[in-house]
This record gives structure tokens, sequence and C-alpha cells, in this order.
């Protein structure tokens, strides 16, 4: 079972409407910063843990300078991602470039940067040495099981994914890697997500410490830093139980006892790179119901659409709601709550039990921290929300919300001939 | 069996390629010219016949112009995409706000403009009193048939649907809408989307032509103005068969004889709101090859992603790919053809029989031009792309791709305490 909690008291929330307009974000500092709290000191057996956190869940530089100050790094896949960590100033030392389907002018600024390269395909190699690039000091390989793993539902079977190194090219990019000029080596798999089997996670880290005697046995490489990607899921239904830092963490140690020091391999620094998992459960969208209407079933429509959470209209993904002031209320109602997008699937709720809603209403829509914002479009024209963040009794804001002259940023003043 | 051509020539692609930076749009003007030729041919009996381009098929204002010169009049539903609308020079007259869940600010906004308000639910005419709103000379309402019809695998089964008025409220919306003083009246449906079965748009002609005298009987009510909507699908596959513009014009023009004419009701301007039927096939993704990799399956890395064009990614759509220059070389090969975001359905093909790819080449990916760049996203930091329009032997830059700056531009720039 999970909680579903507000970050805030009635009153602080009435406030805060009065001054911010729906819908918005809202995350909540002091809870992440509890969170992240709790997964350090869970890992802190492993050898300078680090969290390198998925930029792609929360991609705002205020959140990231604020998750840096809490001793997390940055997991990037882009040039703008690279960029964003760079300028929210996280150390390049922190920083994992883990792309796939790379262009050249990411391997040169990554290489540039010295953040630590995670190579996602063999004939990337070449690719790196015809660019005439500096052969980079530090370098990770992303392992790719193959038939070895199946992967979860949501991520699909490793044999079918396009990401990763095969299993039978690992060991030789490792040699490779070392006659090239590399002197630390990483190793790299993401193979779930969203997963709240624990047990998912520990097979990971077996299938991992397993590769790095196989490595050191066959190219005769100390793999110094594993990083066991993300994956971790949160509950998002009351239903759900959350994965325990500390329950993963012993497990993981159990076996790295068995598996790296029991085998008397150098020690090996453990990372990861959640992002849901930090903030998913911290992060809310706030949003005003503008209608309720009765048609051949009973609809509540707010001023949030898909544009501002995609997760339910693209997954079917399931989000708890919150109506403000009526936490105690029976929940006898039954709804689909919409968005105003014209598409039918613009649904955050079908057939939702909920207390009686009416117009003005405030809905909360939780553990929307991770995957929220930064998966938002702008089709049927509709603009991307604010962001803000609550910390230590205060309340910023991180983003505005997006204008009409933004959105139409990008179309040329005059047709051009080209 | 359809047909998939290319909009320039081999050598007018490598001098455009020279000077466009890849993923492009490209939409060739001078096709869609023709196309929209033939279907006001088609329909030209219906008493002024109109189209009203879906605008979120391709929000663009250079496009909007271009299709407003050849008559065609736009299709909205935001407050974004009426605003689009007037600043393209469109006439209100030939502007119709079909929008659901609607803000207040939009009623405001679409009467003020004096756009034709297609209005969704029945609760939706006390908010417009509520607001104290001049009421609307000429009105429409968009009707769900609720189990009278049962929809397309693709929009879903109107009664699970969130839009439009009940079969039993239809004719006492018109009743009210009279007695509040308009004069003019429109109706409105949309029940499929994306539809290659020409009867089904023939059926929706019959239900409204019927629904038109029940409105007369009932309400004392004469349509003046028929919006079948949209959902008249392309032949994205080379098997599918196109609609033809001309049989279905002359089945509906075969119902509408007998159902309004026959029947002695006022004649009744057709109109429809086709967006992807007008431009769809005349949109060109080009993008170039990065890697040629060869993981568990053969892998072809584009520069273009879902950030580019989502219904790969999103509904498992099938778009046509050419190998610019290979057109003629035999299709051994087979491929997943991916983008580079970090998500496993980034792909724009899987399992797809091509000609052997190299490095470099360039994909020209067809049946873009509606719906395409209007949904890309920004996730993962993917930057969407520009846009080109040819016509009359020229080739304008409409949109240019966006940057780093644009990405970051609502992040603000301190924290500000609220």
């Amino acid at each position: 079972m999970s909680k579903k909690t507000l970050p805030l008291s009635d009153c602080e929330f009435r406030s805060l409407l009065e001054k911010a307009e729906t819908p918005f974000y809202l995350y909540d500092g002091d809870a992440i910063k509890e969170n992240v709290r709790a997964l350090y000191d869970a890992f802190s057996w492993a050898n300078g843990f680090i969290n390198f956190f998925a930029v792609k869940a929360l991609p705002n530089m205020h959140m990231l300078r604020f998750l840096s100050s809490l001793g997390l790094g940055a997991d990037t896949s882009s040039l703008v991602e690279l960029r964003l960590a760079r300028e929210s100033g996280i150390d390049a030392e922190k920083i994992v470039f883990t792309s796939n389907d790379t262009a050249d002018e990411e391997f040169k600024e990554a290489l540039k940067m010295g953040v630590l390269v995670n190579i996602d395909d063999i004939c990337h190699i070449d690719r790196i040495k015809e660019l005439a690039l500096p052969w980079p000091e530090r370098i990770c390989f992303r392992y790719n099981p193959g038939s070895k793993r199946t992967g979860n539902a949501i991520i699909g079977n490793p044999v079918e994914a396009k990401y990763g190194v095969r299993d039978d090219q690992i060991v030789s990019c490792y040699k490779r890697a070392k006659e090239e000029g590399s002197s630390f080596f990483a190793l790299h798999t993401m193979v779930a997500s969203n997963e709240l089997d624990e047990s998912y996670i520990v097979e990971t880290a077996r299938m991992l410490f397993s590769l790095v005697k196989r490595i050191k046995e066959e190219a005769g490489v100390d793999i110094s830093l594993l990083d066991l990607g993300g994956g971790v899921g949160i509950p998002y239904r009351l239903e759900d139980d959350p994965i325990s830092f500390y329950s993963l963490a012993s497990k993981i140690k159990a076996l790295y006892d068995d598996m790296i020091i029991g085998e008397g391999l150098n020690p090996v620094r453990i990372s990861f790179e959640m992002g849901r998992a930090i903030t998913g459960p911290f992060g809310y969208l706030i949003s005003k119901v503008r209608h309720v209407s009765h048609k051949y079933k009973d609809y509540v429509g707010l001023d949030a659409c898909m544009a501002n959470l995609m997760r339910p209209a693209l997954y079917g993904a399931y989000h708890h709601i919150t109506v403000l002031g009526k936490e105690a209320d029976e929940k006898d109602h039954v709804y689909d709550v919409t968005g105003s997008l014209c598409e039918n699937n613009d649904k955050f709720a079908i057939d939702r039990r909920l207390p009686k809603i009416e117009r003005g209403d405030v809905v909360v829509i939780h553990d929307a921290g991770a995957h929220g914002h930064s998966m938002g479009f702008n089709y049927n024209g509709k603009l991307r929300c604010s962001e803000y963040l609550k910390e230590n009794g205060n309340i910023y804001k991180i983003r505005r919300a997006e204008t009409y002259d933004d959105y139409v940023s990008t179309i040329t003043d005059e047709m051009e001939i080209v």
C-alpha cells in the first residue's frame, strides 16, 4: 500500500492559488531531500555511491541545481540535456552521457566536456576514431544482455531493443578501449522501466557483477563503476507497494560481497540513474475544474490536458487524484476526468470514483514529478504550464507558462525562398 | 493501391540538402493545390461547399495563408489555433471554433471574433449566458449520436466519447438557441478518424441529413450548414486504396437529393473539416542516416526521432520510407529504422524491407503532411525541426528549427519566491 499525501495545507494551497495560475506543477523539494537522503544512506557501503539523475524526468535547471546540492549527478542523453546539466553547474565528473544513435556533435561535445561517455554500440568506437577525437580516459559501455534477460513489460525484450552492446561483443569493447588508452572503465545496463519488483533490480545487479568478473578474466580490465540504470518504479496506485531503498541495497550488498569481494575483484563504485524514483512521487499537477457535463457518461473537464501530462493518454497510466477540500467526502460519483484537447484519449482518469465535483474545484494529480512536464507537447495549440518548487518553507517559481508568442516563435516572419 | 512519389527530382533534392539541415519537413504546395481543386470540384453542387482545414494537422501560418488562398477555411479548437487562424488572415466567416471542455476566455475570444462557435455540451449554453456574452447570431452544435453509431477503431465508440451533445438533448439545444436569438444554425459531428471506408463517411451524411429533418420538425429550425467533420483517411500503406472525393461526393449528393431536397427541406451548405486528407500525403520528413548498427537486429539510426514525428511510436502507425537515390535498388535488407530518443518505441519502422543502407543516406518518410510536426514534443531534450513549402517552382522556409535557447526560454532566470 502507498500513501497519497498533499505537499501543502489547505490554507497554503489557497494562498498559492491566488498567485499561481492553474494548471501548474508543484514539486516538494523537502520530501525529495528526505528521499535522496534515504537512498544515499541505504547505499552508503557502495564505495562512493552516486545516483545520476535522469534529466529527461525533470529537465529544469533549478531542479538540477537543487538535486546536485543533494549529491546527485546527471544522466543525460542528448546535446540539450548535456548543456542543461553543465549550465546547472554539475561537475563533468558527475555527468554520464548515455545516448543511442549518437550525433557526431554529441560525441564531440561530451568528450570536450569530459563527462563519462557511455558507448551504445561497437560501431561507435570507430566513429569516435574517424572523428579524430581525443580518446577518452574514462569510458563506459552499455550492455544489452539479449536473450539472457527478458526485460520487463514496459521496456520490452532486450533482443528487440535498439540499445546497447551485444553480449558477444562486450568483452572486445573493453579490450579495444584499453588499447586505445582508456584507464577508467564503467559498465552500464538498463533492462527495466518503472519496475516495482525489487528482485528484478537485484537480478540486474547479479548479471552485472558476473559480467565484471568475465571482463576481468577475458579482457584483463577492472570495472571501477557500475551503473545499474534506472527502472526503479513508484507506486502510482494506492495498492502498489513502493520499493524500499534499504531492502534493495541490502540484497545488492549481499551479492556484491559474494560476487565482487568474495571473488577477489577490485571494489566497484555502485551507481544508478534513477529519475522517477527520485522526484516522481513528489510532483503534483494542480488543475481547476472548468465543466462538469453529463453526456452518455459523466465528465469532469479540467484546465489541464495531455499537453501538461501525457502518461494517462499515452500509456493508460493511473495517476491518483485528490479533490482539494473534499479529501474526507465520500467517493460516490464516477467520472471520466478529461482535458480539453481535441483527442478522445485526453483523459486523466476513466470511470474514477471521486466525491461530487463542481466547477471551480481544484484537483491535485499525484505522482507527476517525473516524465510529466517534460513529455508535454503543443498539439492542438495547447501551451505547457508553469512549475513551482517548494523548499524550506518557500515556494519558488522555476518555470513560467508558455505563451502564444512562444508557440509561434519558430515560424518565419516571411516566407524565405531557399 | 496507392503510389508513393517524391516531390523533387534527385537533383533538386541534392540542391535543397545543401541549404537545409536535416531533419526537416517539406510540403508540396503544388500537389496540395491539385488535391483541393479536386475536392471543391467534386462537391461543387453543395451550395457553397467549404472545407474548414483542421489547424491541428499543420499549424503554420504560412500554410494556413496558402490553404486559405485555395478557398479553405479553418477548423480551430483552442485559443492559440483561433489566433493562428486570425493572424493568417482567414475571414471570421470561414473559421469554426470546435472546442470541448472550453475555457471562458475561449468563448469570449471566439464570440468577439465572430467565428462560428460549435457548442460541445448543453451546459455550455448556460455558461455563455453566465458570462453575459452577446448571444451569437450564428451557432453550431456538435452532435454525439451515442449508441446510434459505433464510431471507428481510431476515434472509439461515441457513447464513450467526451464530445458532443446527446441525442436526446440535440433538438432542445436548437430550440434554446433560437429563443436566445440565433438566426443561422449549423450542425456538426465527428465520429471517425483516418477512415478509408467511404461508406462510413456516407453513413455520417445520412445520419445528419435525417437529423436536419428532425430538427426542422421538432424545433422548427432550418439547418443552413452541415459540417460532416473530418475523418477522411489517407492511404499510408501501398496496398491501401485512397478515398475518391468524386465517388464520395456523388454518394452524398444522392442522399442529399433524396433526404434534403426530396423532403422539401431548405438547401444546406455542405462542409467538412478535413486536415489529413488535404495535406497528409503531400508532406515529407527528410532525414539523414547517422549509423547502421548490428545488435540482435539490424538498426538504421536517423537524425530524426519521435520528437519530429510521433505517429509510429504513438500508434504503431505505418509511414512509407524511400531511400533517396536507391529507389530502384532491391529491398533485400530488413531494418528497424530508429530515432535517437531514449525510448525503445522511438522507431519509424520495424522489420522494414529496404535497400542496403549506409551512413549518410537520405531517407524520405512519406505521408507526414498532417499531425506530423504539430505533434512533436521536446522530451529527452530533443528539438523540433524546420519546415519548407514548395510552391510554383520555389521552395520557401516557413519554420526554423528550435534551438537550445528556445528549449530553456520558459525556465525562470532566477528562482522567484512567490
